[in-house]
């Protein structure tokens, strides 16, 4: 019987998916696992719990501690941050090239080089130049890989993904699925090979 | 200059800080500090975020996370746990019992008493029976400390230590606090420590 994956659901405007993106590759080498990417759109999972934005600007206190608590996390993983002069930045186009090309090598360069452009350039990753210019950068034909990330088809497969997460019990990112298994959190990533290392 | 302590607030219903309370003291032990118990009320801080119950309950998906990732983590720690009955449990006379002796040696004892009457004997933590016994059983005169933790006195000054938590900044259950430094949450209890070190 084959091993289910590990999957790692991630959303690029989240502050901790930034702090795993940066982690996780090494980890996995370690432990010889592949990863699959699964973009997904927080969005609408924090709707439908009463939420316009992330909770993380509605709950004031905790919103500050985060940003605190990132910068010391990225200081003991050595990893380079600079707070977003916005957030949560929209990260839909992102996930739409990411979805559409998640089987691709590249698509992983693509997922850490987005990530480094919302957290450490404080770049806007809503804008269509930030991703062109990121996939020219890996010598890609950007023009057409974000007009078929449009296309009402990859459209369709977001909804569907993002759909997917809230259907599995997904409700924050990013969260590491293997099997019926959620861990949620960069806190939970060690725990999550872990795991998978024990099946 | 003397270094601040490490303070450990904690709410008698919250389940993580059941799992740091079973923790800490070998922690801080290893670590050769002393820890300051302040037990506080989390209900009026989550009141003030429009919450009359534990955030847990009313979001379903991560209330159900929480319980397999509190079962996971005391699997890993090799502590006891039994999902209790009923949650969020009131620890309001613990808490004042806690807070009016905070400086009796028996004090840690009483406090990890009561966490596993919670979450591990599903023993009803709101009855003052229940903690009578746990008194009496460290060889204490259960009543007069009771009825000295239940004095106007004593009630007021477990509203004001609530109150301090909030003037903290303090918004969930367990915090360490060392100066104006806060870490939130089990998963931090080993950072809370390094960074004592580090003063």
């Amino acid at each position: 019987m084959d091993k289910p994956s590990v999957e790692f659901w991630f959303d690029f405007a989240s502050t901790y998916s930034y702090l795993s993106v940066y982690r996780i590759e090494q980890i996995a080498r370690e432990h010889g696992i592949t990863i699959r990417w699964k973009p997904f759109l927080l969005g609408p999972i924090f709707n439908s719990q009463g939420w316009d934005t992330s909770p993380f600007n509605i709950y004031k206190a905790k919103g500050n501690y985060m940003w605190r608590d990132i910068t010391r996390l990225s200081e003991k993983y050595q990893i380079p941050f600079k707070r977003p002069s916005q957030f949560p930045r929209n990260g839909l186009l992102a996930a739409r090239i990411a979805l559409a090309y998640e089987q691709e090598g590249w698509v992983s360069n693509f997922i850490r080089a987005v990530f480094i452009a919302n957290f450490v350039e404080d770049k806007d990753i809503s804008h269509e130049e930030v991703l062109s210019s990121i996939l020219n950068s890996f010598g890609l034909d950007a023009d057409q890989i974000i007009t078929y990330a449009k296309t009402q088809e990859n459209k369709d497969k977001l909804r569907e993904q993002s759909q997917l997460a809230a259907d599995k019990a997904i409700f924050g990112a990013p969260s590491f699925v293997i099997g019926n298994e959620i861990f949620w959190g960069n806190d939970r990533l060690e725990d999550a090979f872990l795991w998978y290392k024990k099946l």
